[in-house]
């Protein structure tokens, strides 16, 4: 039986893999409400001033500043009240010295004032207001472009959008936005021990359910892909090599899960000329890639793994996505070891800044993966850290 | 005009609307694909063993380890290969004393075997296989329930399901799983100065374009909620009163944006009851929530900071959601000052373990949104934080 001859070191594998995908180049146009978690196509630029108008922060007085310079209490400054508008309307009235337009928050500045006295300072008596202490210019008013200008780029390439976002680009009156294809990733799981449902007499007799397929379709979601499912296919070369030129030719990635070593039954990755096969992460060794197929394990711990460490990598590149992970500080509330040589992902629960790595740690144990919510890498020159190290946490 | 006579706490409000949402009891039953980022709305228990049976870890050789406790590189014990199986397959063989049967990773051990020896470590020759040192019990098997166990709880009510997850549900046999009830949260937006689609003369008058219900209706899917939009309304009293009251009728949850102070144009709150009204929070001050409704302010950065202090909390005991909020330690990169006698909201920038404030902080400013990632909270007894200081960030 053959063996990995060489191990090719996680970021050295990362890197080739990286340089191997190319970003998509098609754009669509959605809709704002359908554009979250999509991934910006183009910096977005404003053609608008946000405010659009100098408008009141306040509700109050719009007046001249000047004109209450000399206001004190003992010796109050009156303006004369010429109109009076909420929101959304505009005084047809200009500010002429010693007078005043009543107003509401957010509506536009009226022409000649420049600052907004607030309400509830201003003793007011039938149409005239007295004014007890100075306006400084410009007090009360948000001033036209001062949360984007005309012409500002308000959001940049590569952005996965959130609500906020969206709201940005509605405010600067967007409908619509130019986002990414979404990738399409095709899944084959093999192996003639998976069965798709439940069924007591078959998992006695040596079956098992077969969970990569929902667990793959949720993450390639997750990471901005479309998935579509080619089935279990059974440890046959012919078939599965079928299934993956088929795949190939439908998809923008493939996923290939099982077989991915080198037993009587690995045969996916004689179908495709790789670019490394078998490489030092742990759990997930013999992970492949080559002409946009990944040869995959088939346990899903290792899957998990390897679809954390590179396929979702992959997914962001083909649409130029940036902010797609977290990574957060954490101290190690145990100690961990892990052997050199080897890139070793480890489960952790990261809470209140302290990771917990899961101390189960065989590929065959899912269980293990509902228990975290992140990993630590532990690189190959490391035999682990200790108790109180600092580390970096993804969280997933 | 009236002003609020006494803003209640953040976390008192927070606990008076806590206690008002009562938790969902519906319950749906949705494929396992459906069920990413919904709610378990029961603990799951595994009907079954998993691995369902033991199984070999390793391609290899299952045998009976007795046999192997005197071989030696230099006295090889030799062992007749009576079957070769693949996973998925049963060997009818039965495991005595001096024979082996071949098997690949996952496959059952047979009958009478208790380990398993690594394809690499033995000498084939025919249809003997030469072990150069013992095997130990239990070796290169993955013993069945070791992953889970039958009748073990699975997955706890109040999970937010991810992928994994849902692998999980997959492996122990499940097609579909129950989880709450998506809520109903009806939007209403309020304002006479707002437009739907961009209008340069409209805009230029004094109005300004809507964009809370967008920003709104994502945050809403996003803490587990289904929304219903009830379109612009202007500062009418009556028409106000009216959307109000049937999206009361129709909804878990409403949310309304605009007219939540005591303004002239200011009606939302006297349709309800409010619990609260005016609270300690900035941006967002004049909060109101009663009778399932919430009335909220109308600038975008306030809503966000609302939605992120109280509406969301509601959402999450809506459906009873325990894992929804992600909050990290963090070393604030620049001193930050807040008012004493508010629990200021700061938008900031996290990244390696470092928060960044955003400067920019009128409630006006949408750009200041989407520059972050996260917010701290400066509560009530406290002047701000220096540079350096260790701080809480929930990211969103």
């Amino acid at each position: 039986m053959r063996e990995f001859k060489r191990l090719t070191p996680y970021r050295e594998a990362l890197k080739l893999l990286l340089n191997d995908i190319e970003e998509i180049n098609e754009v669509e146009e959605v809709s704002l409400e359908d554009a979250i978690g999509r991934v910006l196509a183009e910096d977005v630029v404003s053609s608008i001033d946000l405010p659009p108008f100098d408008r009141a922060a306040v509700d109050g007085y719009a007046l001249r500043a000047e004109d209450t310079f000399r206001a004190r209490e003992y010796s109050p400054v009156e303006l004369r009240v010429i109109d009076e508008i909420v929101a959304g309307q505009e005084s047809g009235a200009k500010v002429e010295p010693g007078t005043a337009v009543k107003l509401t928050t957010g509506a536009k500045i009226p022409e000649g004032a420049n600052a907004v006295l607030m309400q509830e300072m201003a003793e007011r008596e039938g149409g005239v207001i007295r004014v007890l202490r100075p306006v400084a210019p410009g007090q009360n008013v948000a001033f036209a472009g001062e949360d984007v200008g005309k012409g500002e780029v308000i959001l940049k390439k590569g952005q996965v959008l959130r609500p906020q976002d969206i709201a940005l680009l509605k405010a600067t009156g967007f409908k619509s936005v130019k986002v990414k294809r979404k990738p399409h990733v095709g899944i084959i799981v093999t192996g003639s021990e998976l069965i798709e449902e439940f069924d007591e007499e078959k998992l006695k007799a040596g079956k098992i359910l077969e969970s990569n397929s929902v667990m793959l379709k949720g993450l390639v979601r997750q990471y901005f892909g479309e998935p579509v499912f080619y089935g279990i296919i059974a440890d046959d070369e012919r078939l599965i090599g079928e299934a993956i030129s088929r795949a190939k030719e439908e998809n923008d990635l493939v996923l290939v899960t099982g077989g991915s070593a080198f037993g009587d039954t690995d045969f996916a990755h004689r179908f495709i000329k790789l670019l490394f096969h078998g490489t030092t992460i742990k759990p997930g060794r013999p992970i492949g890639y080559g002409e946009r197929v990944f040869v995959m394990s088939g346990y899903p711990v290792a899957v998990f793994a390897q679809f954390h460490l590179y396929v979702k990598h992959a997914l962001a590149k083909l649409v130029g996505a940036r902010n797609y992970e977290v990574r957060v500080r954490a101290r190690l509330k145990e100690r961990v070891s892990s052997q050199l040589g080897r890139c070793e992902f480890v489960k952790v629960w990261y809470e209140k800044g302290e990771a917990r790595p899961i101390k189960k740690r065989g590929s065959g144990i899912i269980s293990s993966l509902v228990g975290s919510n992140g990993f630590i890498l532990i690189p190959e020159d490391s035999e682990g850290y200790l108790e109180g190290e600092g580390v970096e946490v993804v969280l997933y």
